[in-house]
């Protein structure tokens, strides 16, 4: 099957042109033609080499493709299916990169002809960028990239791609997709706005801010995304994010409950219980942000220090993904904070320093 | 005044014992008599020179005392003020590092003779960890002090100890202390929890936790915490917990509300709004902790660049006072924050970075 001799991709932003940059990169396809509603957008994705051809309309783009990919927002994308249907060749396999299935997977059985197969994608590798500049090959390494359908053929070869892109596969319903995601990311930005509005809301809101450590810190840091992309996502997933929404306040006002009868005995079951399943949390992958691992570093703060750890690493070919220096330090870690995006690169980090004289910890995860 | 010839600390675990720790070893404290219910915690504290002197008995390690430290939690601290009032020595300033103020202060305003003062404080550094054996020397280095009480020669004196201990002291009431680390650390702990326990409550939680990414792993980090402290924290500041807790269910309300009506324009300027507070937590509060000059970095990601940038500000003789690589995605290269403590120390550095053709913006102020 691969490579693929023509794939379209209705959409050259950031999400479709790091799928074109990884086919052509691993020699999935040898031609991979682009359409935008933006004409310019698919001039620089050629230039960049996003795409090998463009297209001047959706219909030229799919013509003797053997995969289409919608890599546009869900509206969008279920006015194209019914665009581009009748010019898509017997056999051809259709499928999307957006956020949410339920909706898409509705419009594609509707438009698609008998002849046409979608199984539905959500590569869970986003970015807080767009625009087909921050397109990356690499985008899907080692992300959960979620397939929607039953059972195929077509199913089977979107599983492969996956693989070869090097993403994990992992195969669910439209309905369970939306529902899962809307619990495990919806959810949480919606919450996280929701605290920094609420301690917004207090005034005083510079000297509250100076006293975040790192469990607000922590706890809000999602609630830096691109505003117009949780939007999108809320409006889209809106039945699911409202049920999710509903079981919040209701185990909220439950805890709320336990706080006003000052029932030690509940709220130690409750924080246990919490704990408990949070340490569940598989220690691989990565969802809609990259899991960091994180290594804390215990030194005396003076002049140079962060210079030298830096250096150390830099040296060792190790590269850092995030650096913090915590002024404010909240129940666990010491003073700077280095996140690695495997635990390889955080373990070998870990030996340099060590070996240096330096006393560190591994972030519990 | 320094050093105290003789420091009583009642409580000898890793907080009391880094107090010790720092005392000593920054030579701010000649004795340091160390109480503990458990006579074999004081007994290792002297052991790892937390503490130079073990005492039996609360009066005995408060006799003579110039200052004595109540290092354990809010009821036992409300306890020890009644039994060690009467063997107090006069002008002994007697301090707490409890993790709310108002119990407190009230407790030593009924408890302590006219010749003893108290001043509160809570210094925000604290770990996961108890115990003597994880005390550190360097604990407060850096961390915010808060310390309660309205202006004195005892509150001058404590700040003027926070300095020594490398601590950044901030003075606040009682009141304002309990209110602000009820928004700022206690609301985001209940938060975290009840996220963990509504994704748990849906069932599939393994399914469900597998796609846990950056966002959910993040914003329920802190559920990770002691959850006996926490239920400790939440029974002695539960009044201000409770107003939290009912602002955060109005706000979450609100922003149900603009979901379930579909309000694209309201939840766009909900997020936009809860993003640009957020992004202010890094910065330094007017009044509190100095303001930084700010400088971002369009670094290129690649090993041992961060090392480059902050070995080319060295030798430049420029101190960074903060460094940040502001969360991205992996392979992506993310602007770096510098910050430094005066406007002439950012733009030499701009200076510097940019003849070395790195492109710098300066945060505007």
């Amino acid at each position: 099957m691969f490579p693929l001799r023509r794939v379209a991709i209705l959409g050259v932003g950031m999400m479709g042109g790091s799928l074109g940059k990884a086919l052509l990169k691993r020699d999935l396809a040898v031609e991979v033609i682009g359409y935008d509603a933006d004409p310019a957008a698919v001039q620089l994705a050629r230039q960049v080499g996003a795409v090998t051809h463009a297209a001047a309309t959706a219909a030229e783009a799919v013509a003797a493709a053997e995969l289409v990919v919608l890599a546009v927002p869900v509206q969008a994308a279920c006015r194209l299916l019914r665009e581009m249907a009748p010019y898509l060749s017997p056999g051809c396999l259709v499928t999307d990169l957006c956020s949410t299935k339920a909706a898409v997977t509705k419009a594609a059985e509707e438009a698609l002809p008998a002849a046409a197969a979608f199984v539905g994608g959500h590569p869970m590798a986003g970015s807080e960028k767009t625009g087909v500049l921050a397109a990356e090959a690499d985008l899907f390494e080692n992300a959960i990239y979620i397939l929607t359908g039953t059972a195929s053929a077509e199913l089977t070869a979107m599983q492969d791609l996956v693989w070869r892109l090097g993403g994990l596969p992992v195969v669910m319903t439209p309905e369970q997709h939306d529902r899962q995601v809307a619990a495990i990311s919806h959810l949480p930005h919606l919450t996280a706005a929701v605290l920094v509005q609420t301690v917004a809301g207090l005034g005083e809101t510079a000297e509250l801010l100076s006293l975040a450590g790192g469990g607000f810190r922590d706890s809000t840091r999602i609630a830096l995304g691109c505003p117009r992309m949780w939007k999108d996502i809320c409006l889209s997933n809106r039945d699911n994010l409202l049920t999710m929404l509903d079981m919040f306040a209701d185990r909220l006002s439950e805890v709320r409950q336990l706080v006003a009868q000052a029932d030690a005995a509940g709220l130690l079951a409750y924080f246990a219980a919490a704990r408990e399943v949070r340490q569940q949390v598989p220690l691989r992958g990565k969802g809609l942000l990259p899991l960091l691992y994180n290594l804390f570093v215990f030194v005396p703060d003076r002049p140079g220090l962060i210079g030298e750890v830096t250096g150390l690493l830099g040296e060792g070919g190790i590269n850092i993904a995030e650096i913090e220096l915590l002024r404010v330090r909240e129940k666990t870690g010491g003073p700077l904070r280095l996140g690695f995006v495997t635990a390889a690169a955080r373990d070998a980090a870990a030996e340099i320093l060590q070996t240096a004289g330096l006393r560190v910890e591994r972030q519990e995860e």
